[in-house]
């Protein structure tokens, strides 16, 4: 942290900084200037005292320096992590794990068939909506508990693992008992208590950027869970709000080499949510693969028409099988085999 | 809404869609053009199938057009909604309504010693976070219980009404049991399990506006509340997110106007999350003033060089009582008064 | 300047950096950390090595400190600067400056009635533009020569002093022998041609914000101008692109006090453009005067409902009369008279 | 384009409507509906009146609905646009098309050296900045013609084709006398007279997406250079503003498919731009051309620790070399070749 002073703060005020900097037990190094001073103080613990070193007399700002997350840092960890999501490998050096399904669970018979399309079709994991949030109070909100139980079904009925969004701290164990992965959606990234929740409890948990988050935030939602003492997280770049209106978010594809160079956790792609229409979901999927992508996240409807939330995104179960036939020669082309179906 | 066909859409296409409205039990109105033909259907029943219909053959894209909110829409509700914290009064044709407080409770003499400040200087609620969001798990997270216990505390010794943040909606009972007004954070505007919550209790709520949340998307947070059965939301503009590295957000003067013609809710303007720079919020408290906001939050702090989060946007008391004596002459500018301290 | 090393840097990758910045002329202070070094280095002239020291190995980051702003800044002139336009003064402590006029001058009729008609509700300045720019080729451009001497007409008129957009160099002699300031628009805040061409001629230049420039931004191009001998820039918030959909730009009302903080040059409000909502003008026009702007520039016309631009933002007379009603008493109530009609 | 009126809107004022948009020459449909009526206007003229419609008594809002670009419409022109630049083609169905080059041209053997690196791994164009545009005055602009000079020796040395940026109408013949292909920066996408003046000569142009331009303005602006009748226009994604601040831009990977998808001409990718950082330029390199780029633009610079201005985002000779041999199974896995050296 460098703390810079005003171009005419006064040696008094420039001591007193000094000082308070050593009563808070860390060390402070002056740096004069031609045109002003600065003054170095360094380490993690540092960043906690910005905002009361910034409004001290003669303070003209604060430059952070040192970066706030530690667990997830590649520099703190330089080997990758592999997560096991009921025994099926995330990560890098790893097959890419496509997780696929509809965004929510609404019928036996539409969750059925869908699982069985997508494991026909190369995916390794299951992912639907039992518990969904919606911005409007007169939307679909989900099936609850009678969708977990659809879900444990396709489990039994496929052999896919079971990936479902959990949306608050006291539902967590319900969802953990039936779901193999635990997803925290992009609007709950910064929800503490879920974090904390997740992070106690022992099951994978796939972490979904928020809408506005930026890398260093979804990094540090991460660490919140780690830090409680499960190590098993996968961050997902779902899509970013921005500007453009043709689209519904703007997937961040810098994100996905930028996220495997910071942290050593697993990194999947959601182009269904990163780009809201289904005709632009396999080219942004084979892009997040090129860019290298641990694995993908691909919504399917058997009729997306019909669907009661997200249809338009929604690969049908004809296109979802075009987009897997595209990915082993993408794969294979960074170096990456595609994981075979069970 | 209205569905854009395609140029090519075929007549067969057309006929569809216009059938398949039919079948939701909608009406479907036709609009053939010169180059491109509409088909109009109208209601708010109408969105939620938006994006079944987009997926259709020959749909070239949806135009939404009616709005999503209803209970806390100016054209359902006329007469504007007064919000009564414990009695006092916050909403349009009331005296503004100026809450302050620090950023978070820290210890029994800062918070009486500043409950009693800004009462001297005219504040009418006290506002103390007890429970504290925080981006990163390794900073201070606030006192919890005991910190509610001080604010119960500080009430006694001023007769302000306290107002004070609830993170998770097993807390919410806790906190209302001590708490005349209910906060719900930024980074909480679309946890709808807390405002479910939130709107199954009896006392107000504070709704803060998500920071890369549309006014849109803020009423329908509203709405969810309003929907549970409590009537008493006053809406709070807090600044959004943009591309400025010299404030930490850009407070949206627009949405102060904006909310009153939507909205029949009283609104409330915090320029201290807003600017993020002590020295910008007197300057931006006027500003939403005179552009006719029911209310300011101001965070105050008897040291913000000591204070244990966002030290630097809080006033000294000083500079808090300089910002109150300058309200009454731009309150009675727009015709408003100012409210008198108790 | 910061250079931030790795944390794995070898004491030769650290003496490589420290000994590029001695060749390019600059000291060098290294700053050994427990967890990394870094090394500092000071003044405006470091900042255009930054691509290249981030460059080197070893090297985690940058972390620039200085701004880049110099005739502009504060720091470099304290006092404020008054610009004046055929003499009618624009800046601190001088009357609130109101320029109004039409998006565009269409008619000799409609000119010469919008230029009477906001003269006799207390306008200092004419605007009108004779070039527009068009997102698209198939609208309204402007009339070009014809528009310019209508304003001149305007101007012999009603006495009022002319304001008007330039849009590419080769016009600026043309269009500055007609006006009495010329104005650059928000797209073309980084049109630095044009920015060279208007501080190569004399008169004063009133220099939008482009609709996602920062702050830092609006003050180097301002840069621009005052590098090429012109000193009389006058700064304008016109709204900036965000996500909101009900309002056509957000007015960022944090610009005015931290434009009037960082630099010695006059600020004006544009809440036509800032808005993009006739209604909403008003309330954020008070507003921005609360907050310290030192002008107003408004778009009125006498028939919005039939104006070949931007008729939704612009007021009628009959409202722009009320809003000049207003601004003396939030003029007053922060210590600032408006300027009487000539 | 759809008229919305407010739900209490009298007869009297539909009807108003209606008159009026009949006296604009355009037809009016009536929709009346549950809660309010519509009433629809098509056609692309009827955009131009939109501002005046919804400034009339009863409106509540306007609905845009047809797209207002047409030259560039891919339903006004179905098959792809092949540019040809000095005999090289870009576009749909060729071989990928790889232009690079160093930001500036600063001396003669930088850009020798480049021209022959790029073109021994495979590059077919050869692009550097004679004229740079930058945020501060101070910083680097260009050599100017003697830089222009520099290409053409580059060009005959190596047989590359040339692509340099033009920033001003004046100099548009003058660039084209030594250039290929003309290029309009990110900062200049609505600089009119510069689209207009580059329409207005034969040679192709590329086009960059300015910073914060949606999809939709970058077709407008690439309508501005059709409109004058140059059909050889190319368009590049090269990253928006976001928040994110641990890269210098967001890569827009939507805007690949999607530009495709609306428009028929070709598309390129400028990852060195749209990432800001030499470590992620390859991975959303392989991204954008998995995602259909017709090409890429990518920085070389023979030293970026020396480069005069964007090093830190320049590729080493090395590290192109081993991004282009990449590129051949990438391109092919989605069934395009990589274009052969000459």
């Amino acid at each position: 942290m460098l703390i810079v002073m005003k171009r005419d703060a006064s040696k008094a005020e420039i001591d007193a900084v000094v000082e308070r900097i050593g009563a808070l037990g860390l060390s402070a190094i002056p740096l004069p200037g031609a045109e002003r001073t600065a003054i170095g103080t360094f380490g993690v613990a540092a960043r906690e005292y910005a905002d009361q070193l910034e409004s001290l007399p003669g303070v003209a700002e604060i430059v952070l320096v040192s970066r706030p997350f530690k667990l997830s840092s590649r520099e703190v960890r330089a080997e990758d992590t592999v997560v096991r999501i009921a025994g099926v490998p995330v990560g890098a050096g790893q097959p890419l794990a496509v997780m696929a399904g509809p965004c929510s669970v609404e019928t036996r018979e539409q969750t059925l068939a869908t699982a069985k399309a997508v494991r026909a079709a190369g995916a390794v994991l299951f992912r639907g909506g039992a518990y969904k949030p919606s911005t409007s109070p007169y939307s679909f909100r989900g099936l609850g508990p009678s969708g977990l139980e659809l879900l444990s079904e396709a489990r039994a009925a496929t052999g896919l693992p079971i990936v479902t969004e959990v949306l608050t701290p006291t539902d967590v164990e319900l969802v953990a008992s039936h779901a193999d992965c635990l997803q925290i959606g992009a609007r709950n990234m910064q929800n503490f208590s879920l974090l904390d929740a997740c992070g106690e409890q022992a099951k994978p948990v796939l972490l979904k950027r928020g809408m506005a988050a930026t890398v260093e935030e979804l990094l540090l939602s991460a660490e919140y869970i780690l830090a409680k003492g499960n190590p098993n997280v996968i961050l997902c770049e779902r899509g970013i709000r921005t500007f453009e209106k043709y689209t519904r978010n703007t997937f961040d594809i810098n994100a996905i080499p930028l996220l495997k160079k910071l942290s050593h956790l697993p990194v999947l792609a959601d182009p269904s949510h990163g780009t809201g229409k289904w005709y632009l979901v396999a080219p942004v999927a084979l892009a997040a693969v090129a860019a290298g992508a641990d694995g993908l996240l691909i919504e399917v409807h058997p009729s997306p028409d019909h669907a009661l939330k997200d249809g338009f995104q929604s690969l049908t179960f004809d296109n979802f099988e075009k987009l897997m036939a595209m990915l082993p020669a993408i794969a294979s082309a960074i170096g990456r085999p595609v994981a075979a179906a069970a």
